[in-house]
């Protein structure tokens, strides 16, 4: 494994020398099934995610040789961290545009996901806008489709803000999905900024490294922060014998600069592993860190890179925002779907109840006391209970 | 599985209207394990491949409510075929490039596959093209490293390329990787084709599909055919009861423009069942099929897009062209690495013995018929015979 995502062949070349011989990767610690592998700095291109990637992620997981193979963790030194640029805005980069301190930002996909016209998408944004919620974001298969414009979607939403951010005088904005093939992504992001936006989302997996790389470049153009979905992840860090951890997948963001990325949520709806939440949020987070091994994570140390926001979402609703602040702390997007807008009095009513929730985790108080001063919380309570959706 | 891939979400809400009702996918037919899910074409946006990705094969691999998920093939409607350009040159077009008809593309990386000075790199591919072999590959982690410059090493190869056509009397070429975030990637796509290339090489799983689809348009313009290596598939492939298949990669290639793919070997060091690799060569090669239940292949109509060329590559060496040509027939890439470099008398001795043995199999001769006007064939195959690598 060490010598296919190296130098290696199958068999013995002559033009194998001892220079590049000191090119070898090494297998040189195993312990519990795991196997550390070192390689020589000069296997990798600095700044590259695409070539990193394809050299320790690349042609080992098809090998004969092995049953299966998972790249878990990944010591990054620090001449590779400080080739890349890291977020651009960070943590109080995006609690400063969004002037909100102290407790996790919110943001509110609205549900149907896909099939809102673009007016229908305007009025539900207003609402969660209006009962409290921070953020509105596309969901990771919304772009340009017929029945919502991205263009016509941009600009009524934003102009919609405006007049929520003068009646409530709080901040909001919009986390604008511009996942496309990168000509029209870069096209897309312009459009965002020039229509007054802050935030644009990409769904990074499907899109891929090499354009997430560039667009973090032409966003610190902008001034643009990026919110980063990880849609199609599962497909190759679910299986804990095979593939690659979420963990390296959150490394390699930080290190190309998202400003926030999806986590999971331990309590929703889909596959989140406490400890793999807890690994990531430090990732995200952390300036540096020990090797841990409860978290299977090795050494960190990110240099001068920015801290990214976790986000957590998949399943989420009022009840369950205790559990979610208690794991991730307060320095988290929480973001609510079905939470906000399944809400029996709609999706104003869950946009406050999700809010109300919030602050009372943040200040010490319980749900069931919180609710009492909102009957919204209330309602929600009543609703979904402490339901863990599958 | 087909709510949360299309407009579904855990819980009901207010804004579900018929309308958006009307948008939901359908799961309609179980079979073995199997089930088939129709989507509604506005859901999708044509012409980018990562917005279908992160639909059909974003979420829902990570649901609590499933065990796991395969996505293994799709069905491509025409509309969404046509919203894609899909190879700029194709078979023929790749056959006129290389004045090669008849018989297989002959390629070869040079090994080791990283570590080699751009001096020594030089000489390892005047070897190989002078012994016989038509085309040069960068593999799939070389790119930019501080002992082989990206730019000296085209420069120079294309240089030493021009001496070696005009003493063959063949056409010779050389797979250029131009793997880097995007904008890089374009530089070194102008590059290549400044300095007189014919292809670039992209790791399309690490690049992405967004990089990807961009870089099409671009080649476009410049006139260059796309070499697609898959390294990283096998993290999300290899699993036959999750992630997704080779096969939807080899799809979204052909829809994207790549104009070669590598698919496997059979026979070589990296898995690949047979089935998958005959799979994979209708998938890139024929215009249009109908359902194979054996292939576990949906029907496919590739409307007006070009074919693109399987390329069989990992392990291989002159004893195992019998069995790839028989496997693959004539219209494919053979590219031996190991193969052809590890010759006991040298990388043009092997180079050589690969192109005897390749011009035998497509003369109905045996190999060891073949040998006997050939000491390079004949020695290759006193050193590996048949072997199998693992």
């Amino acid at each position: 494994m060490a010598s296919e995502s190296s130098n290696g062949t199958w068999t013995e070349v002559v033009t194998m020398s001892d220079r590049i011989r000191a090119l070898s990767a090494r297998a040189y610690r195993f312990e519990g099934g795991w196997v550390r592998v070192a390689y020589p700095r000069d296997l990798f291109e600095p700044g590259s995610l695409p070539q990193v990637w394809s050299s320790i992620a690349g042609n080992v997981f098809g090998m004969k040789a092995l049953r299966g193979l998972r790249l878990e963790d990944v010591y990054w030194p620090r001449w590779l961290v400080d080739s890349f640029p890291g977020p651009g805005r960070g943590i109080s980069g995006l609690r400063e545009i969004m002037k909100v301190e102290g407790r996790p930002l919110l943001a509110t996909v609205p549900k149907p996901k896909v099939g809102m016209t673009t007016e229908e998408h305007v009025r539900a944004a207003v609402e969660v806008w209006s009962g409290g919620v921070d953020l509105l974001k596309d969901d990771e298969n919304l772009t340009d489709q017929p029945f919502n414009r991205f263009e016509e979607r941009v600009r009524e939403t934003l102009r919609a803000r405006d007049a929520v951010e003068a009646e409530t005088g709080e901040r909001k904005s919009y986390l604008v999905n511009i996942t496309a093939p990168y000509r029209e992504m870069e096209r897309r992001a312009r459009l965002v900024s020039d229509l007054g936006g802050e935030f644009v989302m990409v769904d990074i997996l499907t899109s891929g490294w090499s354009a997430l790389q560039s667009i973090r470049e032409l966003c610190a153009d902008l001034g643009l922060a990026i919110h980063a979905h990880r849609a199609f992840h599962a497909a190759f860090t679910r299986n804990p014998r095979h593939g690659v951890s979420m963990k390296v997948v959150a490394e390699s963001a930080r290190l190309a600069g998202v400003d926030t990325l999806h986590v999971g949520t331990v309590v929703g709806k889909l596959v989140s592993p406490v400890e793999e939440v807890r690994a990531l949020a430090r990732i995200l987070r952390d300036p540096k860190s020990d090797e841990d091994p409860d978290l299977r994570l090795l050494r960190k140390d990110w240099g001068s890179l920015k801290p990214a926001l976790p986000v957590s979402s998949g399943g989420l609703h009022p009840g369950l925002m205790p559990d979610v602040i208690r794991i991730l702390g307060r320095d988290i997007m929480i973001q609510a779907g079905g939470g906000v807008m399944g809400h029996p009095d709609g999706p104003r009513a869950g946009a406050a109840a999700v809010r109300r929730a919030v602050e009372a985790v943040v200040a010490g108080e319980t749900l069931e006391d919180a609710a009492r001063d909102s009957p919204e919380l209330r309602r929600a309570l009543e609703h979904w209970g402490r339901l863990r959706p599958v």
